[in-house]
């Protein structure tokens, strides 16, 4: 069955079971994993290592790619098996026991790991599960589903155990683009001047010697979560559509305007779905993860070519674009995600770049991941990598959330991942802020006229012109820049009663 | 006099008096000028346009490179001629300004502006003033002491007033390495690959129709103030030549290091000069601004090469450099901020970024501008640029300020200019905080026990404790997470009595 993919003879012998495998690690480990959003992760060998660590006490670091698919994370977590955590996760489990203190996670830009590793600014990896097709004559390796970190995990790690996973058509081989920078001081430029630019080579490369065993399995990737764009995500693709028509116009960009990102999630699925639909011709993606929404795109022909490091869709897509996945080839790239996230690329493309907020405050600063300024939702993945380098930094909001009680623009936000700095357009259902060229001050304007909700619209200018009676270029009242928040948690509404 | 400085003769009839070329600015206008840290600044023309806006009404928006010398921000802020400034100032009238209200700040990375201006994000230029000692047959320019903006100024400004300043020898000439990434969407790659790479021409190239006036001059730059290292600045220095030292031990770093950045001011300057009595050698800098450290260090012999946008030194550096320009010339450039500042290169070169903090908190995030969260200091200037893409990225800051009445490390920064992802090490003289590879509470602690002062330690770690019992990835108290900025607005200072 594997035999075709297996191309290195003597590796047969390397051969073993995920649970023989899961006796390799030992406590304190650090330990890799290949898998981005769900795509390509480790679908054997974390799962029983998490099985034996149940019975034998033994607790590792963890890193990967970005969130792990079929629960893996909160089996881990429910071992008790990881004692830090890098550099996304996505799991309600895992999320509980990292907010409670019990695993220690470091939220990370998803294009920073790879560098961390390579400038010894981390301890070494002991061991990297990579999932793979096939294994090539020489030992190297065709990913699957993502590239994520696993290139640099390849060539950091001390030992290397291969998952090869037999449901991954071997179509699929020359899709990946793998490229490295090199080492210091002698890194190099990243020659990609174009979403398309295809610079480097289809395999990952790997010292055999390293290979410590292969875990044959079957499994495909545990399909992503489509929800359907809803009134507030059309209204929001909408007000962007016409914000990009209303630039084309006015000659700033052209019909296929400059490479798409777009961040995960039922909003950034509304936003492509509305290209659809559009007039835009000629659209190129520079991305990282490629969704349903991508391929519904390129099927539509608006779309030219997407690039990214994942392939992360639902069940009816994966088997559409796996069944004839030749038609999809020369359109997509995936590659490592320091080179899908890399400053230097996302700012030589002029990439628009789309994510998602938890909330925004009233100058443009954007909370992403900590809920009530403390607790972690999932992490700040790529989109700081994005927002800070793009051509237009766009972050989408409702402007309100649970029933109304909370409005997602605030006095202040509770917690900062994007500066002002690096935020260009804010979007609510309610409409789109352009903050292109202003000052804090005319920022608030603009935030509080266009994007709050009508119910918090009063509460917000009330704050603002009171802080502004005290001056400064960021106008605030500290003793009452969380009072929002804190009466959420104190009587479940950041609703004030009126003056 | 000026003759052999203006090299295309029919330029000649373009000269006027700084009088007749303030007359050639309306109300409204967008103004761009040389000038980066107080070197190649406009010293005539906006003076004098100060001193018509006394008279007649006007209001316009400037930019520049960096801060102006002369107080000439701080003249224009008094005439009222401001509407909107950027990216960068230290001027205390028009700080003053900005903080009531009364002038606009765009307080900026400023490695951003460029970008901004050529991606039309921003209105366009109506009038540039350039610096230059030289105006060559074509019409290009040879610019002074720093490029800063100029290039992207000239390119993209409607008319341009040239200062030309006989004060400056000719012997700068060579210095300079004008380059340019091009336009979206056929932007190209910074072929930088070492601190001295060279990759441009010496001259900014002008259209002479686009010339609206050459204004002679012979000032030389407001020199830069220059404060001793005291205690404080010199244990900093000691913390992290110490570090660099373990570095180096360790295997980690070579004894010529990485490229390094340094910020202005006293604490820099102490680290510069530490080096200088370091076992280091075959140092190199990839900088903004060539102090007088920097000179130091290469007449040391202990650094190789600086790149950098601007000499900015005291005038007996002034006098010593420019007296003998060419024992400097082959060791330094100076470089569009675009590129001292650009991702990319900072990235690619792996380089120390040491940046100077107001304020930091537990768990690392970085105030650099915002005095009480609400008053702009100077602005964030280069700082966020090298430190999201360096190899390292340094904060330094005393613990203490105000007669220890301030405590520099706090619970939650008032304002948020570099969030924890982007702080690798924070520098008190009490201690260095080495955060690499931790999570948030990990932070914390290491950063109260090696950074804080101890008249602080326990306050901060009762903070730490009790907001750990709430739980979260990055535990807080809303409720009181400012309450020491409060206390120390009501009664001047952070101490709280003990509970």
């Amino acid at each position: 069955m594997y035999e075709n993919r297996i191309r290195k003879p003597t590796l047969e012998q390397l051969i073993i079971s995920a649970e023989q495998a899961a006796l390799l690690f030992k406590d304190k480990m650090v330990v890799a994993s290949s898998g981005f959003t769900k795509a390509g992760d480790s679908k054997a060998v974390l799962m029983a290592l998490a099985e034996r660590a149940h019975k034998d006490s033994l607790k590792i670091t963890l890193m990967t790619g970005a969130s792990l698919g079929y629960g893996t994370d909160g089996a881990l977590a429910e071992a008790k098996a990881l004692s830090l955590r890098l550099p996304f996760q996505v799991d309600p489990v895992l999320r509980k026991a990292i907010n409670n203190g019990e695993v220690f996670f470091i939220d990370q830009h998803l294009g920073e790991t790879a560098n961390l590793l390579r400038a010894n600014n981390f301890p070494k990896i002991d061991i990297a599960i990579l999932e793979a097709c096939l294994i090539e004559e020489d030992g190297s390796i065709i990913p699957t589903t993502s590239i994520g970190n696993s290139a640099s995990f390849a060539a950091l790690a001390e030992k290397i155990i291969i998952e090869l996973n037999l449901s991954v058509p071997l179509s699929i081989q020359g899709v990946h683009d793998i490229f490295s920078t090199g080492e210091y001081p002698n890194r190099k430029e990243i020659p990609i001047t174009k979403a398309y630019s295809k610079i480097g080579t289809s395999a990952i490369s790997i010292n055999p010697d390293k290979i410590a065993g292969i875990v044959i399995t079957s499994k495909t990737d545990s399909p992503a979560d489509i929800e359907a764009p809803d009134d507030a995500t059309t209204a929001i693709a909408n007000h962007l559509i016409g914000f990009f028509n209303r630039e084309v116009a006015r000659g700033n960009l052209t019909k296929s305007l400059l490479p798409l990102q777009a961040g995960i999630g039922k909003v950034a699925n509304a936003v492509l779905t509305g290209f659809t639909h559009s007039d835009f011709e000629d659209l190129t993606m520079y991305s990282e993860v490629l969704q349903d929404s991508t391929f519904d795109l390129l099927d539509s022909g608006k779309l030219l070519f997407a690039s990214g490091s994942s392939i992360t869709v639902s069940q009816a897509y994966y088997d559409k674009i796996f069944s004839n996945f030749e038609a999809y080839k020369n359109k997509i790239v995936l590659r490592p995600q320091d080179i899908s996230n890399a400053a230097e690329v996302i700012r030589r493309l002029g990439v628009i770049a789309m994510n998602t907020a938890l909330e925004c405050d009233i100058y443009g600063n954007v909370n992403s991941t900590h809920i009530g300024g403390t607790h972690m939702m999932n992490g700040i993945g790529g989109s700081g990598d994005f927002a800070r380098n793009s051509y237009l930094s766009i972050f989408v909001t409702s402007s309100v959330a649970k029933d109304h009680k909370i409005s997602c623009i605030v006095p202040m936000v509770s917690h900062v991942d994007h500066c002002e700095h690096d935020v260009d357009i804010i979007v609510t259902e309610q409409g789109l802020a352009d903050l292109r060229g202003l000052a804090p001050r005319q920022r608030a304007k603009v935030i509080i006229e266009k994007c709050v909700h009508p119910q918090y619209k009063q509460q917000l200018q009330d704050y603002f012109e009171r802080a502004c009676l005290k001056g400064g270029q960021t106008p605030h009242l500290l003793e009452e820049a969380f009072s929002w928040h804190v009466q959420l948690k104190e009587t479940g509404s950041m609703k004030m009663p009126i003056k």
